[in-house]
């Protein structure tokens, strides 16, 4: 039972009960993707059986999510040349070739993404703990930063589509606090068992709802998300990493009377948990709906912006 | 035997005998990619045995290969917050979680990449014979734009090292043009053949070079290559996508007099090929080298900007 | 009277009426700020009587006023290197020595800003007759950038301060049309001749209602400014520039059943006026209210952005 | 005589001497703007007798100085619509009106510019004594963010064309400090008074080098500039600001042995001075030096980047 007043206990208390400091040795920039090994690679790479694949991301563009909280927009996407130019015979090439270039600005939390190690930190503590101050200065993660995970994700995708087993019309609503009994029934229900070093993606429907009614509070606002109280199925788990189709994973608002993220602060920092956030799991949740198989290889390899804490992503499921 | 006086020639010639439009119907977008099918890609996993998996992705930050040249910059990546400002628990966030977040500007063609189907143009005419000015607007690639190659660019790879194969010390000099014929031998050499539907990775060795020897002239001046007479080979083996450890491709200088990247003006809007550049290959083709397999399980999912003519990619191969 | 159904008649009888094209020669890119001679800005600097001065311009930065809408984001502004760092003494400088540098990525018109002549076209016409896809490609505006007006915008300035002659509690409502008529009554109330070469700053209040009741749809939204039938006002005058402290200078909705901009269209391409929208024109009004004096020497300079077709811009009115 | 092993000591000495903590209370973030009074700016507009006026500012376009050096790059400016989309009527506006935008990346400190009292420490202090970690963190510049320097910074400008007094043809070797004893000969040579209140231009002709033999080194090089013993001179002239043509404002070489811009650590954090650099000074040194008056109206307001610690900006010099 939580103490709704003392998130500041509770992140304490599970900090102690599920730590993996030390777990992969002093040196380790990986976190739980270390749970991902050859052999379960190999393994998930035998979970294809049709061939068609998925990409769980949502579009980058200006019709995203962002509002400016946190100076986070959506990508703008600007042109250096086009079509309509090179149409006039104006770029000054030869033997009528022409060209397109683009530009992008944009914040690497804006979409579908990875939470790096460095992006989260526990009273100045960063993952393995490390001294947040010495992980991440300005500039960027010198120990952990998303670079480190440019090859290894890609394993066992499980998915886990509590919006179908649990919500009204395939939708959990806002506030609803996703809890392990949930995962487990789900899974069960779903004819599957999360395992060591899995990927597991978990669909509330919330992003299939905002996308008939529009953003709203998408970014930050009400969600429903992992309860707090998961911290420990997280751990015990042994997953390597897990997403949702969310903004920000965890139940919103907080299960707890002040608070922002408490499940963040456990997860990152302590677990070594690698965090999807922004997924589009609706085109793969369809089909595992109509087929009934609800596992996949999954490879989610983020771009290895140097000492980044985070990266769009564009995760590709096979079945 | 190529005219070198007559780059618009040949162009002309390769293009009307290669050309690939029409192949998948009017509204076709996406040119060779459709050569992978759910039967390629299901075979394609079957070359998962030892479950280790390779980024073929350079390191996105300043210390890149861009120098400014048509407005091309390394990626300007910064911190919206630190571990530093957490650490002194000034974030204005309750028990005492932190957070860092990020932001990057950089252009899509900066480093490791896809070229998407509206990047280059033959006489003004875009993939499948559509008129570029109606394709790639100051709003970007309203037909062709890179987020329809979200999902299926996950295939057979296959890789050609033509440095190994053919080059002194596993590199190919500057202005070597690598043929047809060149391809075909560094296959059979390496036990491997090259089929429909594959992602084709050719490593040249200039990558190799250039993190030796400093970056010189690595965006845009001379390098090892694709022949132009290679333009047939690329068409009738019917790969899905091609990708080199170079800037642009094609050996440079080109091979007229006067030219400028005449293979992409055949390659892209003619056989709607997908074109890789800038990729790493070296770890992947140690490991090929070491183990006589260069055959893998590839994903290289683009990041989705909507419109975008291409877009950065952290490439996974997995053995 | 205007005819609501017929914006492109009376843009085309306006054009025709009000065009300065010639009227500087053939390569003039610099339109009506050719009015300002040194014997105006000498005139003008004779203003300066108690030595104070004022910023017009709005605060660059993410609490600005917009939303998305054409791409248009506020400015991003983030650290390269922060003063926590250089606390911590980890930068790597010598002897003590610590920095802070910043980065900003933003739309030239996102927020106080000067539009170029290169920002508006009628039919495909630029300024001064010239064909808009000979001026203004995907490489900027080749022949009227706001480069050339990086030194002459510094003359005379006089505040028509119309929210305040002719508003309730000194602000006008939103869809209010400020006439010629309204101008010159202004003007005249306020003891002020608009003439040959001014700068003029108008003044509705609505900034001042954003920045009470929150931005809303300041940015393109509803509001008061500039008549249609001011056009032959701002042409016969003589004026340099003009300026308001709404986002598009024009009365929104525009006076036409179907229209965008309408005076836009004649005003840039066809006078060649220097148009300045979202200033804050609040402390220089407070100011002129007190003390009856509304001229005063007024520079604007644009940052000289190559190419530009706009740009921010602090502009500084001493009294 | 400095000690050329002992920059710290040197700083040390130098912040004593010449420090202005609380010289205008414990609240100031003005620093040396605060000398230039209504009376100064008064007296400055009657410099103005020609009304011609020069805009001291170089380009801000990719042909810039910046190298990717500490992640500075030149300006990226792109097109959000153009003249060529415009002319071929598919922007999708009504009645022929057409229009065109820009987006601009880039570094605050990239080309003309004025450096904030942010910008540079001593020992983790800031301006007035602060403690830099309270002032500077990654949300920006707290307490004297550039904005505080939107209105004030207009008065009396003085050129000291140092390069046309001391050096060859007009330009001063790479390497060459500029004393006060220099500087006093200059302005005496050329027939000014620096007075309490002035912004003071200091051309050394290091970027009319730069401009005939390439960018070089200009961004962080060699180069002629301030003496560290020039501190004293910078404290008791009082004036309000100074700003070079050159990269970084000191000699370079730094006249320590291992040193980086020590004189930057006692001007801004300890006098409280704002520095300007890569002032372009040519078009008005040559007037001057015709004419011979050496004096003049200058406006130089920074764009009001609320908590930058810097801002471009197109200073405007009026005689």
């Amino acid at each position: 039972m939580l103490d709704r007043t003392d998130p500041e206990g509770a992140v304490a208390e599970a900090a102690a009960a599920y730590s993996n400091w030390g777990r992969w040795g002093a040196d380790d920039v990986l976190g739980t993707v270390n749970f991902i090994t050859p052999d379960e690679r190999r393994a998930a790479a035998e979970l294809v059986n049709l061939g068609v694949s998925f990409s769980l991301s949502q579009s980058f563009d200006m019709n995203g999510p962002q509002k400016g909280w946190r100076r986070r927009t959506n990508p703008v996407h600007t042109m250096l040349d086009t079509g309509v130019d090179a149409a006039r015979g104006t770029q000054g090439f030869p033997h009528g070739i022409g060209g397109a270039d683009d530009v992008v600005s944009m914040p690497l939390q804006c979409s579908t993404q990875w939470d790096g190690l460095g992006h989260i930190f526990d009273h100045g503590r960063a993952w393995n703990g490390r001294d947040a101050a010495e992980v991440v200065t300005s500039a960027g993660d010198r120990i952990t930063g998303i670079e480190h995970l440019a090859a290894p994700v890609a394993g066992r995708g499980v998915l886990l589509d509590v919006g179908r087993a649990l919500g009204e019309d395939g939708e959990l609503p806002d506030g609803f606090a996703v809890t392990a009994e949930h995962l487990e029934a789900t899974a069960r229900g779903q004819g599957v068992a999360v395992g060591r070093g899995d990927i597991v993606c978990v669909r509330t429907g919330q992003l299939t709802r905002a996308r008939r009614q529009g953003w709203g509070d998408y970014a930050g606002g009400p969600a429903p998300g992992l309860s707090f109280t998961a911290a420990g199925w997280l751990h015990s788990t042994e997953i390597a990493a897990i997403a949702t189709d969310t903004w920000g994973f965890e139940v919103r608002p907080n299960e707890f009377d002040d608070a922002f993220q408490p499940l963040h602060q456990v997860a990152i920092p302590h677990i070594g948990l690698l965090i999807g956030e922004m997924w589009d799991l609706d085109a793969l949740a369809a089909h595992c709906a109509a087929d009934g198989v609800h596992e996949f290889f999954l490879t989610a390899a983020p771009i290895p912006f140097t000492g980044a804490v985070g990266s769009p992503v564009n995760p590709v499921a096979v079945k």
